[in-house]
């Protein structure tokens, strides 16, 4: 029989909580990812959830940095997959744009709404915000392989990344990948032209 | 004196209503936006509010629906004024976004990201936002003057309102006026040489 050290096993069960969290507040909601809930959901007791993060709050942005990293280093490790060549940017823009409609976006989009209504909330996630932003453009930036410091290329993939949030929130409500992939088609088309223009 | 009749006083009083509750929830958010509120914001009796509107969910979808059409109808006239010529793609794209940044998607907002969790609520929604994405089209297309039965355009004008949206939520917590100038002018250049290509 193999034990698993202390040290693992907390490690452990601080990963079910934030995975928890991110699974409750993309399909439950705010209101209904309460310390308890997510607690009961990750089978851990009350008293060992409230050890790892004292309040809701830490609770909640530990698990969006939680995801936000983990998403990183996975994509970091697909872009390598990425052939160079004309197809790139659509398959950059596809891939970014699936971050934006997974349950990583959802909870946040949970997190965001809750929290424009909510000074205290606002202050902790502001900061957390503009760090995924930069990250978010950092990695677009490399897997298009442009160069960001023309403006011109600095302001067109901001604009992709804002076009996956609205893509993200087109599907919220509804199953929208039909259309999506359209429009996603097209846009990658533009900017491709776009960009190679530069 | 002039005594104002008393159907003239029920359509003050409903409009009163609709327009605290878009302010109440782009300010003050979902959970805060109860019927109580509501008819306080708007100086109405309880009894009132409710012979007018029986449920929350009554007097926000009917907030939403309101907000949308006095929007569309300035809108509309508005676009009378936008002069063509090279400049008016910009224009268009800029006001279209400005939707995007006011009260009425904040106060969407807050009602989608409920009716992601609460299943009634979502089946009420889906059928608005989807008259409000088919109105919403339909007034890109007659601002920007082009022809949406060409497929090329018709997916360049969805990705125009995804844009808007995406851009809409990136403003939530923070002011990203300045920011979202530059990347509305970009994509403007973008889908002008686009569209004219078509």
């Amino acid at each position: 029989m193999t034990r698993t050290p202390k040290q693992d096993r907390s490690r452990v069960t601080r990963r079910r909580l934030l995975e928890a969290t991110i699974d409750s507040l993309a399909q439950a909601g705010w209101n209904a990812t309460t310390v308890g809930v997510v607690a009961e959901r990750a089978g851990v007791s009350r008293g060992a959830t409230q050890h790892h993060f004292p309040t809701r709050e830490d609770l909640i942005t530990a698990a969006l940095e939680y995801m936000f990293d983990e998403r990183t280093d996975v994509a970091r490790r697909e872009a390598e997959t990425i052939p160079p060549g004309p197809g790139r940017t659509k398959i950059v823009v596809e891939r970014l744009v699936e971050y934006y409609t997974g349950p990583m976006f959802k909870a946040a989009l949970q997190v965001w709404t809750a929290a424009s209504a909510d000074p205290e909330l606002r202050d902790r996630i502001v900061p957390l915000e503009e760090k995924f932003g930069r990250r978010a453009h950092q990695m677009a930036v490399e897997n298009l392989g442009v160069d960001d410091t023309d403006p011109a290329v600095h302001r067109l993939v901001q604009a992709t990344l804002d076009l996956a949030r609205g893509l993200g929130l087109a599907d919220v409500l509804t199953d929208d990948a039909r259309r999506r992939s359209e429009v996603v088609r097209a846009w990658a088309d533009v900017l491709d032209a776009a960009l190679t223009q530069q």
